[in-house]
């Protein structure tokens, strides 16, 4: 199956918006965060290394295989690459995987185990909830260089928890993921909100 | 009566800027609000389901009677459409209401039964007053995926304290209307101003 | 002595600049904050009354003598426009008032008597400062409807206490000025900033 | 060596943007923040004295030598410029330099006799860090009006502590260098971050 032309430049766009978005919130700080979105079964746009997500352009793009590896040899894809490609082989629906770098989600990351989230309207947005009283769970990962191993951690715990909406790596940041860049966003933007008003309900 | 284009047009566009500005503000994540603007007395224009209240187009619009059903038939309305209609119902004065998700009114709507604003100055911008040296009582309501039972309840709550002059969902978001889009706008953010300064305000 | 054209514009431009800014950082909500400019010794551009301060174009200013009359008596000056002439009458070389209504400005002057600023860089941004070692005061005034009354009582304080670098209205905000619009607001932004800085070191 | 206009125009729009992104973020308030760039081994491209650092132009900048002395004798260097050149001379391979003022930082080091970051995936940016395993001390210096005094003090600790990744000045913000504006301004945003992650952290 061949990508086309149409589908990479439309995928890009949604990205390299998503990323002025996240920087205009302050999710995606330095070079922290990445993007992807799945152009076919097996072939994954994903953002290259060392680029600032705020300011992205078509240039700051590759093309990976689900090991993670470019089809130009000579490009560096991003040192999470694993991560993302992780999502898109657990879960055969995701079209968009989207990694961010907020206050909320690092503060929570760091001192909290998992967060739970319970009674917010937008918990509506997540995978299966229909409605603000449910219970979900975020886990949190311990942070970890090795990102095959990180990796092989996070689909340990999704087989056993298939539920699972979204993660954290501790002090690190928050992977979602959707149909589509657009849900994956949307979602984003949900477990951020959520994230925050937690960060301001917790005693300090 | 018949609602002319320009009209539409304009309220249209009142309603783009107030979610481009709220979600500037982080006030409407994700698919989160709603807006309406009435047309006549029976006919209100209103966000359709599903769109992003920071990047609405025309397109992101119906019109509706007021038991919420679209003129055109084949168009979905807004989940929380009756909330809406209660308002326009009850107020025969009021062209505007707009719904808004923020941290503020999140945090503080799913700690507090109801919330009381005194002393400030912006309570000028609040129907019937006309001093800081004023208490308002704004009501939280419990949340409620029965969109027609919810409505109901903040109805009967209306008919018993008609100075009410917004309301709240607990963990769910703010109702606030006025004359015209520009109005009920102006309460959001003199509201909105308020929870934050509410939220710095409590002990953590 | 008459205004010219070309002063009237820039010191226009100026505020509508000023107004934008602000409203980005949130320091103007609803129709909050009010703006002037000194024309000549005795005339005042100033915003009137009403209008959105983040959004002001040419129309929402009017020319006003030190008693707050406005040239053109079909306009309506700003309900505060006592307050900027004061200033202009304590103060000969002010020639820029900027009133802002922020979340920190008005929670820490709705908490203390007064606001004591003491070893910030910024404060050399202040009149007669030149050191960050310096501690600075910033008198806090219950609000009062009567404006013409908490004139009177700004002016009162302004005479003993000459030094006077800024003052806060419970509830309702800052007012600020310099010797043009341009001085007023950076002293304007080092006042909410350190504010903000107080907000956050304060016991919560 | 002579400076190319091209490298002069290069530098000063990478410093005019990110002055703009800073300002955005609250980082330069008033007159707050200054900014350089080296051309040369003893030239430097610096902010100028008294420019808003979120509203720069080519005319708010001037070279000068690392005496700090402009090559233009009508000019007038920055007020901190001798901060920046004990940081290029201390260090040969910087070449950017950036001075920030935001409430973080300015809360943290008028609180803190140093900022310890451990166990952050954004300390990657700082100099010789591989791993969100480590821990980096950023000092905090005592503020001083004496400037050379104070940059004597930076250069003296640098000398004994090489690994120094970036400093703080009580009440007056951060110094932070990298090879180019573009490590420098990433190297701010990570620690800014950072610093507002352990703002959140702190027991208040």
């Amino acid at each position: 199956m061949k990508e086309s032309a149409t589908q990479i430049a439309e995928y890009t766009q949604a990205m390299i918006e998503a990323g002025r978005l996240f920087h205009g919130h302050g999710w995606v700080p330095a070079t922290g965060g990445n993007f992807s979105a799945r152009l076919s079964p097996d072939r994954v746009l994903i953002t290259a290394s060392g680029w600032h997500k705020g300011e992205l352009s078509p240039e700051g793009f590759l093309i990976a295989d689900l090991d993670g590896k470019p089809l130009d040899s000579t490009r560096k894809a991003s040192y999470e690459t694993l991560l993302h490609m992780q999502i898109y082989r657990h879960d055969s629906s995701a079209g968009g995987v989207l990694h961010t770098h907020s206050i909320a989600n690092t503060v929570l990351s760091r001192r909290l185990p998992e967060i739970r989230l319970a009674g917010y309207e937008l918990l509506k947005l997540l995978p299966g909830i229909n409605t603000h009283d449910a219970e979900v769970t975020v886990p949190v990962f311990a942070n970890d260089q090795d990102i095959a191993r990180l990796a092989a951690q996070v689909d340990a715990h999704m087989k056993r928890h298939p539920e699972t909406p979204a993660y954290l790596i501790a002090g690190h940041g928050l992977y979602a993921w959707g149909v589509n860049v657009a849900q994956a966003r949307h979602r984003v933007e949900a477990l951020e909100f959520m994230f925050e008003c937690e960060l301001w309900s917790q005693k300090q």
